[in-house]
């Protein structure tokens, strides 16, 4: 009965060639992909049941991983905040747009500074195509109004405009406040579009409040080719559970956190299905940088790597990357190097944008591995770094490591290594084996490759320094 | 059509007692479940993708993972070779049987002792019901005649008597037979239940010649209910790898004979499916003790967990563990604690065999973990023994650590903790943050807990010890 009756209709299309022209634009235009990025806080590589974690149970996200692709080489632009989001939204090195300070390593509610307007990011970047644009979550790329989310082609805002932990009121001290927290005592703002709707932001419920925001984002712009950026503030610390998580993780209010994450995960590929979308729509899962360890149990796990937020060992650098799109993604784990550098590049591309000509961009078009999981990356190397400094290089399996701090940095002195340590990834994913005396040939040929990406960084005003 | 067929049939098989006796009679007989155990060697918890593992490609073991439960508090009963084998397949700690030892950690070509005939293994008990039973692999549990599987309860062996770097030729020395393996450097025998087939073993093929073996045991004993050991003698040192495998891994030869040992389980499940026994047969999937760290490149990763191979720290005795039996083994994640000490009272169970009266069990029966991975395991409490030291313990999430040594430990001195350290598993994996000061009622009656195991404890003859 449908067969005939999709016959009978293709005959009748075939006969009348307008309205042929009109399907077939229709058809395009149903083809164009929605994008989604999830951007989790401070989680860290370990944190996830799929990457390993023993005791927080996170089965959506897990799902997303055996029903798409789970990279496992895949680096963050930055070991801080703002600086990872810069280059998350604009593929380009953080040191490129400013989005990098030696006084201060991330925005505060003061600043000054924010990202530069001549930036363009994902947002702006598929505006060309007509996309609807939309951020839920939290921004952190400058707070005062020339730089809020609607000033970088965002059409709608829903979220705080820097870290959770800031704004704190004088009279609690930070551990305090951090170890036991109440809203209180900050007084982040939660802003729709430019308006500040909530101060303090409540934040038990911010993680279900985000969700529901980006549902009625999806379901609003159904009809159209849609990007929605959804940045979870949590689980940076303080770390606050709606009521239905809280005590329910073997893992503690951490493992709430995340598991309340998960949940959330589970509602938008849910939304998906409902509203027939999950065929045309690409999700990405990552995280902003390596877990915050010096909160000991309030902070996450690197997993089997060394290291955590804010230095550039590969637990501060290295995330999980999971990339969801049934029929377009072909599942598998990747091992190829990847970046959210790439993911402009990326989308672009699948978008069928072309990228502006008058700046560098350091992302890569990562398509070619989503259409098959074995296949070669586009992307061969990595550029750590900390601050303004450039404290690592990555080849292939090889990385050298040039400037060093302690293994749960942040806050932590930089050092710079009187000897340049190697290690092998591939091999020693814990960066336990220096291999530099065996390898002098790799070593002198990274050292030429720091040097020679050096040479092509023009600095800029550095927007986070700005007081 | 078909239903109405089956109506008929169905029609007559009531009116017919004697033929619907011996149907049901049939359908009993046929959920008689059959075990499958898979155990490899020497592979860390960090290991496998579903682990965590970032290079390491394992597809079958992730999806036999997410089909199944994916265990990940889950412990072997001694952190070396023999001890850890002789708990499995005895559901007893070593010590009760003699099978640890303070000269010796592990039994060796010339040890005159062996797991004693006194003990059940698994087969033995299942044997009860009349289970086929047979061994492929390493054995480890005495190499002299009286010692064999075939004296221990399996029908069938086809391996190794012990490690694959053992019977090394005096001329070469162990870093070098380790380091550039080849087979005429080890003069380790294939046997065939008691006899010798192959001398030296050719290593490269074993992986798929133990593969062809354990298709052929179950292809031969599918219509009976059957036991399968199937122990993996890779990847301990020294690798080897099939030609096929061989280079394939960016991990290096470890990586290589990780990704066969995948294949391998891969042709495992497709022979069950082939066979028509997947909806009535229990795999399991578990490994021997941690990863051989001092390897370096040649040894695993314990992922997030602290320690090695030899050492009681988290890596050198907690294992990955999958349970995999569709329609009976609900799948999920698995925080409960479990142990390979409870496999035997757990099959035993499945099996319908009641366990021997006459001594004492160290295992718990799993199965109600088995039909809901949420719920409550009847496992509490772990105890950690260093040959015959009882060096740590734990109840439900805090470990009391009252031996320690070094990481990579193996070979390692055992040092006795002026303070014993108290850990919280759940929320600090690592084994980074010892809150014995902050908890002491805790560290006391974890004390107590381990004074009442010892005083329960009636030591015997070591049998690694007998030379």
């Amino acid at each position: 009965m449908k067969r005939i009756f999709i016959n009978t209709w293709m005959l009748l299309v075939l006969g009348m060639g307008g309205v042929w022209r009109a399907t077939a634009q229709q058809a395009n235009s149903e083809q164009q992909p929605n994008f989604i990025l999830i951007f989790t806080d401070d989680q860290g590589y370990g944190d996830l049941g799929t990457y390993g974690n023993p005791t927080i149970r996170t089965p959506h996200i897990d799902q997303l991983a055996a029903e798409g692709q789970k990279w496992t080489n895949f680096y963050v632009a930055a070991n801080v905040c703002t600086p990872s989001r810069a280059g998350l939204l604009t593929g380009r090195l953080p040191i490129r747009s400013g989005m990098q300070g030696e006084k201060r390593r991330v925005l505060f509610p003061d600043s000054k500074g924010g990202l530069p307007l001549s930036e363009q990011t994902i947002a702006r970047v598929l505006k060309q195509k007509k996309y609807r644009t939309g951020i839920v979550g939290k921004w952190h790329l400058g707070s005062r109004p020339e730089f809020l989310p609607t000033k970088h082609g965002f059409d709608y805002y829903y979220g705080i405009p820097y870290s959770n932990d800031m704004d704190r009121v004088d009279s609690v001290p930070y551990q305090q406040a951090i170890t036991q927290p109440k809203n209180e005592y900050f007084q982040v703002p939660l802003l729709r579009n430019e308006e500040i709707i909530e101060r303090p932001a409540i934040q038990n419920t911010l993680t279900e409040r985000y969700t529901k925001e980006a549902i009625g984002f999806i379901t609003k712009n159904k009809g159209e080719p849609f990007f929605l950026y959804l940045a979870h503030s949590m689980p940076h610390v303080p770390l606050f559970a709606n009521e239905k998580f809280k005590g329910k993780s073997a893992r503690g209010i951490y493992g709430d956190v995340i598991e309340e994450i998960d949940w959330s995960v589970g509602q938008i590929i849910e939304t998906l299905k409902k509203q027939g979308l999950d065929k045309n729509t690409y999700v990405v899962f990552v995280t902003d940088n390596g877990p915050w360890k010096i909160f000991k149990e309030l902070g996450g796990s690197s997993g089997p790597l060394y290291g955590a937020k804010g230095n550039s060992y590969e637990g501060g650098v290295r995330v999980p990357a999971i990339f969801w799109g049934p029929g377009q993604v072909r599942p598998g784990q990747v091992t190829a190097i990847g970046s959210t550098l790439d993911i402009l590049s990326t989308f672009a591309a699948l978008a069928g944008v072309d990228l502006p000509q008058d700046r560098v961009y350091d992302g890569y078009n990562l398509s070619n591995v989503l259409r098959d999981s074995h296949a070669k990356g586009p992307r061969d190397e990595m550029f750590y770094y900390h601050a303004s400094q450039l404290v690592a290089v990555r080849k292939g399996p090889f990385k050298l490591l040039l400037y060093g701090n302690s293994e749960w940095a942040y806050p932590d002195k930089l050092v710079r290594l009187d000897a340049p340590k190697l290690f092998n990834l591939n091999e020693d994913i814990s960066e336990s084996n220096d291999i530099a005396a065996q390898y002098p040939d790799v070593v002198q040929a990274l050292q030429n490759l720091a040097e020679e990406h050096r040479r092509g960084i023009k600095p800029v005003v550095s927007q986070l320094d700005l007081l």
